[in-house]
């Protein structure tokens, strides 16, 4: 089963929905947007990532699927407008980069909500971010649970796999536990190394760490000096995840330090010839790991 | 005053060494390359790294400049046969990321021994990995203490110069603390973090995360997946420097957790846009930091 194109409406049109508003109108959807101001209205039309925008909520009225493309903050507390605006038949599906809240907040509100989540960059962001074939070759992670309906879980796969992503299932613990770890608490980790470099004390030392700073530096720094709303919301909205691996973390770097502190240079070989063993999992193209969904 | 391009020699024929090779020849200069194996040798040579090439150290006796483009643990403890083959009147200069041991072990056993240390990408390593160019608009820093030969310097700038490499000086206390916060501290605070995902209990949050992770979890882990060698090298060469600045990361982390652990979101907000304000600092082209140099 295929879904066939109808009618979209996209709530937000910053990196996320801009880009699924150019994907949608190329698969032959009609996209209808919908943003908070006029100016941005003006900027997504004249950029052609949307075929109708509006300010108004009312514009949902004849769409078959809704997707919430808007900062996690207003996902978790979405306006009452919003929520009346939305039809009843309509698949609605969000992308935001938690899923346990979103889900509380969701579960109850539409009767065809899908918690979903299309893993895609955010260094870009507002309208003038999206870009058309984002999501392809991407990973798109949805986490139904009992209350999902089966035949709106099917309509967001189907759009996924359309976009040219690659379609997961997980429950939405475990999808927020492994997010903590590769996205939430890396960011965590990215920014104290810039506040530690930013503290040190000697101005002649820090002026020449700043002229010394090469590719290394700007690679594990960039997370860390991204959008500090992005890492607030990741934060506040997952936790006790980002706690539970930020101290897994702690105890990771206590091990390695230790081994700076004992003079255990063999230990400290051992120990970065498996984090150099280990970092190609997680550069692998997809596989299998969810084939039968 | 301009050096003379003249024969050099160079020792050690990996990612830096090979790239001097082939900058050097293309600057006019005879380059004389001294390498471990016959096989480094052969393959040295059909690259056209050097003009010409020996495993016997009695073929640097012509050379008015002669680079140690060796590992660090080679550098500290140099062979007797090298030592006794270095001309006196040559300038040496090695390309070690720290400066202060260097210096140590070499003040006293050349005249006209020269510390520095051209910035140049590390992901790279051997005999098939030198570029033409990597040095040009690197940084290029030398560390002169009151025994360096003022000409054996000169010389030294003049080359990196003539490289395109922007020339810096400071004193290798300086250097060895600026390289242990932009470089040998976020080799572990990488490497932690590889550590850390890679010790998840859970097989399915493990997997999950491999799936999920992209390019900020691939830059995030970089610099900690990378050779182990110089993982060890950096670390032990520069232990005090690098214990010092894990010290102000691991509080530095420890306030940014502490925020969260708090729900103090606003803090955190702070903090964020302050890392975030930091990071342009690091990724600046150089100013004319030491343009009296």
């Amino acid at each position: 089963m295929t879904v066939q194109p109808g009618r979209a409406g996209i709530v937000g049109l910053g990196l996320i929905g801009g880009s699924l508003g150019l994907d949608l109108q190329s698969r032959g959807w009609t996209v209808q947007g919908l943003v908070h101001r006029q100016v941005t209205a003006d900027r997504a039309i004249d950029r052609g990532l949307v075929n109708s925008i509006s300010t108004d909520p009312a514009c949902l009225s004849g769409c078959d699927l809704v997707i919430l493309a808007l900062p996690i903050p207003l996902l978790l507390d979405p306006p009452a407008e919003l929520l009346a605006a939305i039809p009843p038949a309509a698949v609605v599906t969000d992308v935001g980069s938690v899923k346990q809240p979103v889900l509380a907040a969701w579960r109850h509100r539409h009767p065809r909500f899908v918690a979903s989540h299309p893993m895609a960059g955010t260094a870009l962001a507002g309208v003038e971010a999206g870009t058309p074939n984002l999501f392809c070759g991407r990973p798109w992670i949805a986490t139904p649970d009992g209350d999902t309906d089966p035949s709106a879980l099917a309509t967001v796969k189907d759009l996924a796999v359309s976009l040219g992503s690659h379609w997961l299932t997980a429950s939405a613990s475990q999808h927020d536990q492994a997010v903590a770890l590769i996205s939430h608490m890396p960011v965590l980790v990215s920014a104290a190394l810039l506040r530690a470099v930013g503290d040190e004390r000697d101005p002649e030392i820090r002026q020449l760490a700043a002229a010394l700073a090469s590719s290394g530096f700007a690679d594990t720094s960039r997370v860390g000096g991204g959008n500090p709303d992005l890492g607030v919301a990741m934060a506040s909205s997952n936790r006790d995840a980002v706690l539970r691996v930020l101290a897994a973390y702690r105890w990771s770097l206590e091990q390695l330090e230790d081994a700076v502190l004992q003079e255990n240079w063999s230990q400290l070989h051992v120990e970065l010839k498996r984090t150099q063993a280990l970092r190609p999992d997680f550069l692998q193209p997809l596989g299998d790991i969810n084939a039968e969904n």
